[in-house]
């Protein structure tokens, strides 16, 4: 069977996660995309770079706001191998991207269709677009080598 | 009347939010404490930094994490000026901080006791003790006067 390729921003996401692993991380990765460019790529790193707040998606959305220049990254796509949790998606909401691709969802640690749904709530200022599933299953047997792994 | 005087991280965490304000910033200011020392003190530099993620507690967060050199801020303390929104409620659970002392509360953008109520959630993995209301005139009184003047 032939399967549809993933879109690139999320091939690459995928990459970044494999590239978390490969560091003793937890396997997570993240794109932001603007008019078809990507503009930031990046992994989850808390224990290499000993800050709790080093997400994939937050260093990728401090890289794009870097490397644009600006506070806001409205016009922009985060593409994210896992659903983001309150924390990162507060940052999406802060940043306004405007839309979000995940690929596996979190039950235990999600906080977009999981959790605290950040984005549903009615004191939240930005709601991006969000669509999930895409890479799913790669995703998510990612995650779960890692963990196995580490038994 | 004699008021009690405000504890020393929270006047220090006022302090900051002033100087939020001096900078053109949203008056927000946090401190971390350990052992009753100060590890770290920030104000909210989003506009500055031209960084979405940069909150006042995200940085204080990250520069105690630093000066630490650990990615988990077990034993300390963050003391705020505001209710923490959803962004920071998450960094504060991933950094095991043990008590969060905020001043004013929030009910547009927190998230501890509004919005998404974070460290509510069953899924929540770390819930600090919460304290507030220390210091809560002074916070919301810069608040008003930075959003009025700028009207």
């Amino acid at each position: 069977m032939t399967r549809w390729p993933l879109p690139e921003p999320m091939r690459l996401a995928l990459d970044e996660a494999l590239r978390a692993a490969d560091e003793g991380e937890v396997p997570i990765g993240a794109v932001v995309v603007k008019d078809g460019k990507v503009v930031a790529a990046a992994h989850n790193r808390p224990r290499t770079l000993r800050d709790p707040t080093a997400h994939a998606e937050m260093l990728a959305i401090r890289a794009a706001a870097a490397q644009l220049g600006q506070e806001r990254l409205e016009g922009c796509d985060l593409w994210v191998s896992l659903e983001p949790c309150a924390m990162c998606a507060g940052a999406i909401a802060h940043a306004r991207i405007a839309r979000v691709y995940y690929a596996a969802s979190d039950p235990k640690g999600g906080a977009v269709e999981h959790g605290s749904r950040v984005f549903d709530q009615p004191t939240c200022l930005h709601r991006p677009e969000v669509y999930s599933g895409m890479g799913e299953a790669e995703a998510a047997e990612m995650l779960r080598t890692f963990f196995r792994d580490r038994r």
